[in-house]
């Protein structure tokens, strides 16, 4: 790998740590800043993902959306009845890496931890994003999450 | 650490990210590939690997062993019935890093998620490989498999 | 990120590897070795953190208290009846990282491994450090473990 593919490696696996810290540490209200002003944010299933359908649990495609979605989660408090951990492993770069926009996939595990204390797995997959430069940072342009269980929790509220 | 040695440690990373993803993506015929032609792949439990018995779960020693093995997993179409997902830590080198064959350690966590979409932890441990320098790659001469548990389910079928 | 905060990243990374890999690998007697002499070690639950609680479930301030831990831990073979398994995620870097203390939260996640074969998420967390260089390594001078869960395990005996 050459030293700018290694500098944008490590940007990418440094974002997604924020990203997870972010919504780990309950500072919901900080991750639509990880997005661009334009943007798409899905959460799907591997099997949708590969059979095409654009249909997706949660959508949206501004930022103003993933706002929306953060206030709506603190006024009906259902994010404290919950908390997430986010494991998150090594990006792998996706096509050209210079000049344009960057494509990486990053497989993830999520535990999710109830109010009265119990664990559990609550999804796995990859984030499949296409990343920009915006304004000195690396901001997601499109951030899909491909769960690789079909079977989603109806509790499913707190971003991925 | 030297530039040597981060060097290696940052290529050894990223050989176990796109191992993990050559699975997790279910391309299985792509696996054997980040094998050396002379090769030992093996699972085995930890008390089997402490008490040195040779006997793994599952034993290849030629790259064609692993081959036929992905062919006869086509085959049984056991691999439609489950998919895995890998969180892989940072590997550990051990011993002298220039020259010659390279070792490392590596922890890893193995989630399964069945066709009905439940998901459960399938195996922990670490990989104990030896890696070579071989038409530019570094690729596996020996990759064990050391299961932190002795259950082994009896659906273990995809390579780990 | 500019290169001495790369660099330190790396260390610290490197760390908790090592720090898990003594662990998972029952090297217990080597694990007082990663704290300064002055030293405090905590395991506590976010609630009890967030609200200032000082109180933990496990509490240590000198390596010697760390010491006499692992010896109990010997004595009582409670260790011989689970295993750990660690998956860490990357540290952040908090506040200034030039001269004196280091601080670092690295997100984790321990499944145990019972003598069954049995596995299960253990814990789930942060750890919130203080780093000092001590005789050309990074130690802690602090490690407070947050779990996520407040339902600790009455077994709770070996070290996160």
């Amino acid at each position: 790998m050459n030293p700018g593919a290694e500098r944008l490696l490590a940007r990418v696996t440094q974002l997604n740590a924020d990203y997870a810290r972010a919504i780990d540490d309950d500072r919901l209200e900080d991750w639509p800043g990880f997005f661009a002003e334009k943007c798409v944010y899905k959460i799907t299933s591997a099997d949708n993902h590969r059979r095409g359908l654009q249909v997706g649990v949660i959508y949206a495609d501004t930022i103003g959306m993933l706002r929306d979605r953060v206030a709506a989660l603190r006024e009906a408090n259902v994010y404290e009845r919950q908390t997430y951990r986010h494991l998150i492993g090594l990006p792998a770069l996706i096509g050209p890496v210079e000049g344009g926009e960057v494509r990486a996939e990053t497989p993830f595990l999520v535990v999710r931890i109830m109010r009265d204390g119990t664990m559990d797995i609550f999804a796995t997959g990859r984030y499949l994003d296409a990343l920009v430069e915006d304004g000195g940072a690396l901001r997601f342009r499109e951030r899909i999450v491909v769960c690789d269980s079909g079977r989603f929790d109806t509790l499913l509220a707190i971003p991925l």
